[in-house]
């Protein structure tokens, strides 16, 4: 109960330690050859790799390492608090205050600058009102929609979700990276044939 | 076989779907609850969290972004080379000609542009010649160490390794993060309890 006590180095590696239990958070959405679930820490993964080819779409101009940065920590108090589904409503009524919970412990294992530092970037992330957290938020949109795309809709089909529940989760694409917009709205429009209007 | 016919915007797209294959790239390394072996998409993001949160130690200044940058692609190669293990010798014989191959077809999926950086970044991962790259192949050596001085050795235990092995392969750290080594050091006398001198 004295973290001064432990040194700097070994809180740091048991943040490292205890990050390993994000590979075991699974999320709804599928690999793309539907043999399992993905999870969080692979999917925070895929989420860098697609900020890293999709920046040149962003509308405003964003600062990459900070969004790489962003992204990396964006979904790690899901260790304690477990992935959401986007369109779980009696989750995310909750979910702010478990997610507060687990941000308190877990980032508590790293000294208090980096606890710090790392807390910040999960925060903006969550806000969403910097360019950096819109664009990284839309790129939290547009990963999962690619595996939803290569999976005969993924878990808009085994959720059994409305149009307009993916074109909600989906806007922050059509602000943040207007140019991937119409190539979306064809899927979706595919795979709800035909929206009326 | 016209490249130029598909639009930008959709090799990109065809890049971030192809690599979600990593996610089936099994590593030797398990993840500290041993319940599995790790893939190298979640290793890919442990080492980008491991390299935000070690900076600090690193013996020469390093361009965080440019490390996380590069951490992000370092290993894409393997979707079709697979993951060589480390004290793999024959693996690591042919292990050059089978990722160039891999970077000719991956990488190849990208506008030319963007395949250019990101081989660009997998080189300079793999040359280990500056302080990025020789940082980033440190961290590439301190998780899984970390792993498996979680799991009761890990590989170095179910692989029968001997110490100056694992000494060797871990040597990188020694000069890239010293202020690290002795804890490293301390873990592998006590793993193979007791060395001679």
């Amino acid at each position: 109960m004295e973290p001064q006590s432990v040194p700097r180095i070994d809180q740091q590696l048991a943040f490292l330690v205890e990050a390993d239990k994000l590979k075991n958070v699974l999320r709804r959405t599928t690999l793309t050859d539907g043999s399992r679930h993905e999870n969080t820490a692979e999917h925070s993964w895929h989420l860098a790799l697609t900020a890293m080819v999709l920046q040149e779409y962003a509308s405003s101009p964003v600062n990459l390492p900070k969004v790489l940065r962003m992204l990396v920590v964006h979904d790690v108090v899901e260790i304690d608090a477990g992935d959401t589904f986007a369109y779980d409503a009696a989750g995310n009524a909750t979910k702010e205050a478990r997610e507060r919970r687990a941000a308190d412990r877990i980032f508590g294992l790293l000294p208090a600058d980096l606890a710090a530092e790392l807390r910040s970037l999960w925060e903006e992330f969550d806000a969403a009102a910097t360019p950096e957290a819109r664009f990284a938020n839309a790129v939290d949109r547009i990963q999962p929609f690619l595996q939803n795309r290569e999976t005969g809709g993924g878990t808009w089909h085994t959720h059994n979700l409305s149009r307009d529940q993916v074109l909600a989760r989906m806007d922050p694409v059509r602000t943040a990276l207007p140019q991937l917009w119409p190539t979306i709205l064809n899927t979706i429009d595919k795979f709800f044939a035909k929206p009326s209007g």
